[in-house]
């Protein structure tokens, strides 16, 4: 039986007015937000008074409506506070600062000292970059909100523990504690699947529908679904395994310890493989991982005859898989995402979108868009940041009943004076 | 952006409420229906009252509640009316006759004419049942509130039409209005795994977890999602195609023309399949496509060596799937419905439990239970015939502002009086 408390719709309801007033490209007035959102005129306006009070909305300028009195518009106030994305991806740390209109204003990398990392030197690293965040002549940001971190895997969101991270075969480690010793904000982790579709869900293809499914290419593969406008996460926030269900039944070998994986063909190795599969001594192959995707990029677009193989054969592979899973899901829209598809680009979606027609079901197919992600930058640092923005507007001490309480005293003197 | 009106929060509230009473082995009072669902106080006694004024509820005695007044009990009007669930499967169509507390009081079945049937045969076939629900001493019960209908494939519900149904190549058949001609009372269309599914919710496994996925083997294959306590459609009401997903590439030929489908493998047609691969001249064999599930099933349990394999067999590729399909849902629980899987029962239970065990992730593992379903009788009829209650208390002649104004003159008046 749900439990879906007054607190929990109010909270929702809140997010919803925030993304529309995210969406929007300049500001809106409540009556905009109610019309979008579907709520009630005098919902927004309780939800916009609270978000007025805590400093996240501004009031910029006013509207004339038509003989009425002028309507307010309504902005973010970007300089509220600030808000840090933290990416750990398997063989670098990224880290950005952003303000609260999620506009990135800083950003450190700093590569991992080696491929099987300790949780000790990636708190480190963390550390170091987040500390070079501040290394300019503004120094720290006076009210830093939070920070969002993301990290490879399986992730305990509550209690902040990587419980499985496939990649440096990690087990239960409580990354939020080890880094709260050392961090004075507060911390959310959650993983880079969950957190480049919230990063959709806020910036890109998620303004415009409510059902989305966000496929993840990079070292790891996975995918994010948002239901109802909601992030779905299923019972132990492990939804979305897509890179490990079985594309080809005892096909290659996967890190997992399985085999045909959908991620041993359509990740950063998995396209590495593909193009030692077609020519052994291909030159495309002298480079990292990650630099043999650039390559064959570059080299599709010149016209590479492996190249072009294997970016065939990539979107093959990732037709085949994404054609099932948008089978199970039959969502609105399908988000090819991470930087291998952002490298691939075009040519993997026309490809891919082709072996998806031919492999979806019909109703699958009609309902479906197929679109690259538009969301700027790294989707992963700028969900992680959503994160932290999504924590702070839970806040209690922000929104909950001592705010409203004080909200009502406020308006008593008002009254009074 | 999500459009969730007040309406819609209530509607689901009130369905909430609802399951609860329907789920409670005695009568509740508004304190447990609070307590179960997380809803106030205030919000649950104005439900009550809603549904204690259309009838669907009735008091049922008081319970000593400690000093305070006591607590009325209430529980299901089964005598306020009337549901129908029918259930259009591949050779025969069941029709069962229902009171509102959802106990089965009549139910007949008829045969389908033909295997390749027309849409008008179908309705002709429907219709006799119908009235052979009559055909007793008390004949139609005064109060019909509606009929739920499920057929197999694709169903766009707001239309009532068979979008696509493969088993008998129907292409936009709008047989909600076929119906409608014949039969006097609301009508609702949906399919199989919508139905099951549902069932579930009100039922089975849904009484206890929000998060649960329904895998259906019959003549079709296909899984229903609830998330979140609520039943997950899609974009277009085709989510859950999971019998039409890839299990093995270049497998075996599947009726809807891809090769390898889950479907080929475990529904009816899939393991007659499975007993002709391991002996062609298997006495097994002789009886249509159903009499071999139960002859299978039969053998097995006494030991037979070609009987024993192709439940082994079965459950080898049902486990294969279903590991897949539970990490992308990573749900509470996993009920197998369906007839084949009831024919089947604890040993296809036991052996899919070990498939899945070895191929799905730790994580999807360990949130998981695995059961059969234990909804009584056929779960597609009782599913059909919980969409006409759903349709009912959506209904806004009972519930909607007219009904609202009805009670507060009436409130009103008492007040005047």
């Amino acid at each position: 039986m749900p439990k879906r408390t007054a607190q929990d719709i109010r909270r929702r309801n809140r997010f919803d007015a925030l993304r529309c007033v995210f969406a929007a490209p300049g500001p809106v007035s409540r009556q905009e937000i109610a019309a979008a959102t579907g709520l009630s005129f005098a919902t927004v306006a309780n939800l916009v008074a609270e978000l007025l009070e805590a400093g996240v909305l501004l009031e910029a300028g006013h509207e004339d409506s038509k003989g009425g009195r002028p309507r307010a518009r309504l902005a973010v106030n970007a300089d509220r506070g600030a808000l840090i994305g933290i990416d750990v991806a398997e063989t670098s740390v990224q880290v950005e600062l952003f303000d609260l209109a999620l506009t990135v204003l800083r950003s450190v990398r700093l590569p991992l000292p080696r491929a099987d990392v300790r949780p000790d030197e990636v708190v480190e690293t963390i550390v170091a970059a987040v500390e070079g965040l501040w290394d300019t002549a503004e120094g720290r940001p006076p009210h830093v909100l939070g920070a969002g971190v993301s990290v490879p895997g399986l992730v305990e969101r509550e209690g902040g523990v990587s419980v499985f991270s496939p990649y440096w075969s990690w087990r239960d480690v409580p990354l939020r504690a080890l880094l709260a010793e050392r961090l004075d904000m507060p911390l959310y982790l959650d993983n880079p699947l969950k957190a480049g579709t919230v990063a959709e869900m806020w910036f890109g293809a998620g303004r415009e529908v409510d059902d989305l499914v966000v496929v993840t290419l990079r070292a790891g593969v996975g995918a994010g679904i948002a239901v109802d406008g909601a992030l779905y996460r299923g019972a132990t926030n492990s939804a979305g395994e897509w890179g490990h269900t079985c594309l080809i039944r005892d096909g290659r070998e996967c890190r997992c310890g399985r085999q045909g994986c959908v991620e041993a063909y359509v990740s950063t190795s998995g396209i590495v493989r593909t193009v030692r599969e077609l020519d052994e001594d291909s030159p495309l192959l002298d480079a990292d991982e990650a630099g043999v995707v650039t390559s064959v990029a570059r080299a599709a677009a010149e016209g590479d005859a492996v190249a072009c193989e294997a970016v065939a054969r990539t979107a093959r592979y990732l037709g085949m898989a994404a054609a099932d899973l948008l089978n199970l899901f039959n969502p609105q829209t399908l988000v090819l995402g991470g930087w291998v598809a952002d490298r691939l680009g075009e040519p993997l979606l026309r490809q891919t979108r082709d072996v998806i027609a031919a492999h979806a079901l019909p109703a699958t197919l009609e309902a479906l868009t197929l679109r690259l992600s538009t969301v700027p930058d790294n989707p992963v640092t700028l969900g992680a940041a959503t994160f932290a923005l999504e924590g702070f507007l839970d806040d209690r001490e922000t929104f909950g009943p001592v705010a409203a309480g004080r909200r009502a005293a406020r308006a008593a003197r008002a009254r009074t004076s």
